[in-house]
């Protein structure tokens, strides 16, 4: 058998969490809560099934669920979606993602992503036969967008340009000086863009989300990808959904029905109940706000040198100054002898380009970042 | 934008099953049942999320769940399959078809699918670059299997086989005859098996389910996919799973981890418990042909002429004898004149060819099959 994917091996957070649990280390890797998610919630799953919401759902989702999105999309950033023709539940904001490539990927297409880069984007894109054609971004100057560089780029094979905005690893944001460079790069150009915005409501010091849907030029081109795991702390029950013009969506809708046709009824008719109560993600960002400050204050004290974190639940470091060893190998050690598990940076350069760089996740209980935070203290 | 599947329309399930709910018709088109789950996995998903299993699932899914499946493998199939290499959990037996042709299906190879054929299998395998070598089966001998046309449709191109028993639409089985020829035929080659057994339970007039995995030749080279909704009158719950040797689940997880990464945690949990009771598996063959024989003695008194169903929980009738029209237009009127809607079998063609049979499912209650047989009784 010839592998159709022979660079990949088992993703960073089956590693990282596996190794977690077997030393027993506090695991701030793979990016989940350590908490639950809120009981009002799962009540509405039990109810959902109760009233016998257990068969397939409609292939597009819940209606109810798609125009509580829609009410949200509008309310949150000025833009109206049609449930019916523009916005579909999926198996989690993954599963968007990969249906969103699939869609508009042909063999040989090329595609524009940013690195460091959450790591499904590659293997789908490959598998559809494009090319990824990275640009390496570095922590000198908070991986800052050169879109000089990304003009060079482009040429007519160019299809895709993946964003991804709060930033999974780096937790940096696109601005407003992104949204000008990026539409005048794209004006007049037949080129799409995927918005991974799984972490659209964790956004912090005030900073506005800078959601492709703001603006009706990029909109118009865009797949946008949201997740209820990422927002709702329920990251198991894998629901999440895509937003895009018809005239994309109906392409997408088409892989949608023929890799998983529909997604988990009574988890749709809850978060769709749950959702009217504007509150549950209106006070997500105070929320993880408070969790960020505190552990950076807690971190402060520890011989790392802390990164800006202006979104998404990560923070990352460098220790550069404190050894050579490379990201991983100091990853790993700081699992086994510290008991404090992260994610070095480097698996999300396809380069494996090495910042000295790990990210910490800090969707965590007060107790655990404190824990995590002495941990850290103590470690030689 | 240029279609990566430019002929595929919308499924065949959602067209009817929407015509239905708008004209008041009794859904028998797609296959799902009307009565619900038990209300012990309802509770126990339930208990699943308020123990706090609402974080991610491991990627190849939850241990207990994927632990019960090798127990209920080895029982029924007396086959050994390692939890830990060679099963993986899936977002319903859909996806885990999707991934399995994405993992095995390069540019140009060719894939053998047998007509009439569940709609999600050809998108699949042209979206890989690969191509589909469609073999037509006929009601007229039941839908048997002509192995040697299938011989020679085979040449160094033929990657995969796709063989689905109880078979969907058609109800028909594999035979001991079948695996025989199959056997030989694959003996020495570099072919693989999909082999799609989500009705793997429903099988009628104590016949045996043809399972690859009792066959360690074709085993070696196959991935099997099954689902739990289909056993567990939950098609909404999308879990489902895929066994496969240890080297092709490798490159089937490479695929899994990036299109989904997980499924549902509470839900798999739920499962796990639930299959401890084996009863709710093993009275499976006994409920279904219960109903079957209850709807074949309904339609035997109507001008339908009743075609066999040895498995699934579809029956076939054909109508030919009592007017011209094409099936999908019979459907259509059936369904807004007689009020019961089912699916015309020529949407399984690649060719759309027609010969006159349309699809009840008959996984209903009792008085809603009753229901529908009266409806038909009086349409003239
Ligand atoms: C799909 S598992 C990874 C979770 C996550 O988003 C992360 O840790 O980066
Ligand atoms: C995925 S919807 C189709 C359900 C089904 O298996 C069928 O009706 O054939």
């Amino acid at each position: 058998i010839t592998s159709k994917l022979p660079q990949v091996g088992t993703t960073i957070f089956t590693t990282m969490s596996a190794l977690a649990a077997e030393v027993g280390a506090i695991n701030l890797s793979q990016g989940f809560p350590d908490y639950d998610c809120s009981p009002e919630l799962i009540e509405l799953v039990n109810k959902a099934m109760k009233d016998g919401h257990n068969q397939y759902a409609p292939m597009a989702g819940v209606k109810a669920l798609r125009n509580q999105i829609a009410y949200k999309t509008q309310k949150l950033y000025g833009a109206s979606y049609d449930p019916d023709t523009e916005i579909t539940i999926t198996a989690g904001g993954t599963q968007a993602i990969f249906t969103a490539i699939s869609a508009i990927v042909h063999p040989n297409d090329e595609v524009i992503v940013f690195e460091p880069a959450f790591d499904c984007y590659a293997p789908a894109i490959k598998l559809m036969g494009g090319v990824v054609k990275s640009l390496e971004l570095e922590p000198g100057n908070n991986y800052r967008i050169d879109w000089a560089m990304v003009k060079k780029l482009i040429n007519n094979r160019t299809k895709l340009i993946i964003l991804n905005s709060p930033h999974n690893p780096t937790a940096t944001i696109l601005h407003e000086q992104d949204i000008n460079e990026l539409s005048a790069i794209v004006k007049n150009q037949n080129i799409f863009i995927l918005s991974d915005e799984v972490y659209e409501h964790l956004i912090y010091d005030g900073e506005v989300h800078h959601s492709m849907a703001r603006y009706p030029e990029l909109r118009q081109r865009s797949f946008i990808v949201a997740s209820f795991g990422k927002l709702f702390h329920a990251t198991g029950w894998k629901v999440g959904y895509c937003l895009a013009p018809a005239y994309l969506m109906h392409e997408f809708k088409k892989i949608h029905q023929f890799l998983v046709f529909s997604v988990n009824s009574a988890v749709q008719y809850a978060i769709a109940e749950y959702l009217k109560n504007e509150d549950t993600y209106l006070n997500l960002p105070a929320f993880f706000q408070q969790k960020r400050d505190h552990f950076r204050n807690g971190l402060a004290a520890t011989q790392f040198e802390l990164l800006p974190s202006s979104g998404s639940y990560f923070q990352s470091v460098k220790y550069g100054h404190l050894t050579d060893e490379s990201d991983t190998t100091f990853a790993l050690r700081l699992t086994k002898e510290a008991g404090v598990a992260c994610i070095p940076t480097s698996v999300f350069y396809t380069k494996g380009t090495d910042h000295r760089v790990l990210r910490f996740c800090f969707a965590k209980k007060q107790e655990t970042l404190d824990d995590a935070v002495n941990r850290l203290l103590d470690f030689k």
